[in-house]
């Protein structure tokens, strides 16, 4: 059976990073039962995280469900769920994911999302969703997760930043996410990506005092080959009246941080023309934040769609098909090479055909390819190379 | 000026590993004057190079060169051109990068290499050349490259296992390699990968009795979406050949080496079929060790061509070509995330094309792709999990 290691559930993997700059990330591959092995001390267990070197020793195996449970979580999460953050979060990212889904199926005009649902023993699970070979997109994956782990204790310690006096045991930690990446088949219509996660720790039972933390992260970010500059402008307003509503530093810190992250640095080049992207945001009133990732859930329809429906059809040549060929290569450089999720979830041994459903279906690369000085190409490239401000 | 930072010459990094089980990259792109920059004292020094996380802070810009020079050495090195091992190691590396294009191109029956010459102001340089889209070969590039550098006093330390208490200034190297990788068009018709290098330091002047230092490394893969079990055997057996002249023991230690080398962890399975490799070579006699290379350089094309004849006409169906196309995904997949010389180049600015000229021009990735039992996909597959001898 060579087939033995091709799993059939879903997952993916959820960065978490302290006000003070440490950062590590927490695999929804992750057991319930603590799996992680750190090495060394303290100060080795720092430098890991901040090297996202972590290594999970064992994995639980999901396990495939044939329905949709009313909800991922454990029974004493469930019993609060008409008030928790954790359960608002999770009815949240699988709205959005119906929501999402049906809006794309509309778009396409006949292909469907086909789903795995799964689960796993010590609780949690995820519904992946994925639509190939669509009319309108080449591939489409709308993934949703929740997760219960165990955070060692060196990791709490680096987010929390507690003193190194306090020694508390493994920290669990529940983590939610929605996760999608949408790959069209025009070279005029764009590729779309978005992530909205919410990550909490339990009190640690041994150390007294010690806080529950928690985060939130995410973005909405738009990567086309050739650039219609209302498309760019339409988009970037959409997600500057969603931050907008909560804060008006939002949308230029995130704008900018989202430039900074997605950036390709043995090409010089952002992946594409940006959005917004936040991290470990806590620093905001906890109920603000529930609200303010709700609404850019909900607004990666209104931000996209309209787009792709002016779009989707225009007339191509051969020529500009290779050019998002040559784009889509792009994406799967910064994908493999530098995605915080993608390269954990690959080391930790997450479930690979839900990290790379975020690969394209097809990709290009040429050697030594230069656009002509001035072309539609070389104005992507350029706005890739040097980012703008669009609105 | 979007397309500034695509430069016109190329490279590719070089791996070294002491006997001792520490390691590190040298990068052709390095400075002749001193460029790198390990982080902390000597235990993160070794931490470091064993994680490949060299930085370097300043690349030499090359220098595109109109006409291939008779040699890249230094003068110095140039005096001795009858009798030095670096000379006489690019002398057989420009003559196997001539003999292995003529057979290509001519088993191509048309199309041409483009070749690009480069040098560096403080030494060395290289020819690439690149034949895409022929009538057999998708995309092909062989390339050669000379380097002086300098490395680290820490890498040398830890690459030759000096005392602690010995502290050497930084140590001028040398290293020269080919470097290739050949992707048909035909599904039928197997990628092959070979790269032979050697490397040398000299002498430090301030650490009286320090060793200059020697390595020879390099292997030829092969790695075909489908198997005929006769070439296989057939690219094997010339691999064999080649090492049993020098040493009983070589091939089915370095068909392991191959093995494990070319794993692509998140999937179970290895990148192709095998072949041979090894790095490191030093504890053999230095002659000897110089013309294994120069045997299995010059066993590249009588391994290979005869499989590229006996395939590259076969019709094949578009499904036949899918496979293909995912398999390609896969060497993507080993290139971008663990190998060596990539990776290492993508971190310190290598010239990015010629790195990644290793790449196919198109590659595929489907959702939870599963060969069906038994099929011929299913068989690849199955070899690529449980490695097999094939003589």
């Amino acid at each position: 059976m060579p087939c033995a290691s091709i799993v059939s559930a879903p997952s993916c993997a959820f960065p978490f990073r302290s006000r003070s700059g440490s950062s590590g990330w927490i695999s929804p591959t992750a057991l319930w039962v603590p799996t992680w092995s750190w090495k060394g001390g303290r100060s080795e267990s720092r430098r890991s995280m901040r090297r996202g070197e972590v290594r999970a020793t064992v994995i639980e195996k999901e396990t495939p469900e044939a329905e949709r449970p009313e909800t991922f979580l454990r029974g004493v999460d469930e019993a609060h769920s008409s008030t928790s953050v954790r359960a608002r979060f999770e009815k949240m990212i699988r709205e959005a994911q119906d929501s999402v889904c049906s809006a794309l199926e509309a778009a396409d005009g006949g292909a469907k999302f086909k789903e795995d649902v799964w689960s796993r023993p010590g609780g949690g699970g995820g519904i992946s969703r994925v639509l190939q070979d669509g009319a309108v997109w080449e591939k489409a994956g709308v993934n949703v997760s929740v997760v219960y782990g165990v955070m060692p204790p060196e990791a709490y310690r680096a987010a929390k930043g507690a003193p190194s006096d306090q020694k508390p045991g493994p920290v669990p930690f529940f983590a939610a996410g929605i996760s999608s990446v949408l790959h069209p088949k025009n070279p005029f219509a764009p590729t779309l990506h978005f992530n909205y996660r919410y990550f909490e720790t339990d009190a640690p039972k041994d150390a007294p005092g010690a806080p529950r933390q928690w985060w939130f992260g995410g973005g909405t970010d738009l990567t086309p080959a050739y650039i219609f500059e209302e498309d760019v402008k339409h988009f970037h307003s959409i997600q500057k009246r969603a931050c907008d509503k909560f804060d008006p530093t939002f949308y230029p810190r995130f704008k900018k941080w989202c430039d900074d992250y997605f950036y390709i640095k043995h090409r010089g080049e952002r992946r594409g023309l940006g959005g917004i992207f936040f991290d470990d945001l806590n620093d905001y009133d906890q109920e603000m934040l529930l609200s303010f990732a709700t609404e850019c859930a909900n607004s990666v329809i209104p931000a996209y769609l309209p787009i792709i429906d002016k779009r989707k059809d225009i007339p191509f040549t051969e020529h500009q098909k290779a050019w998002q060929q040559l784009r889509r290569g792009r994406y799967v450089e910064f994908n493999l090479v530098y995605d915080r999720g993608t390269t954990f979830g690959l080391k930790t041994g997450g479930r690979i055909e839900s990290i790379l459903v975020s690969l394209p279906l097809t990709a290009r690369w040429e050697y030594d390819h230069k656009p002509e000085e001035g072309s539609e190409e070389w104005k992507l490239l350029d706005a890739c190379m040097n980012p703008k401000e669009w609105i």
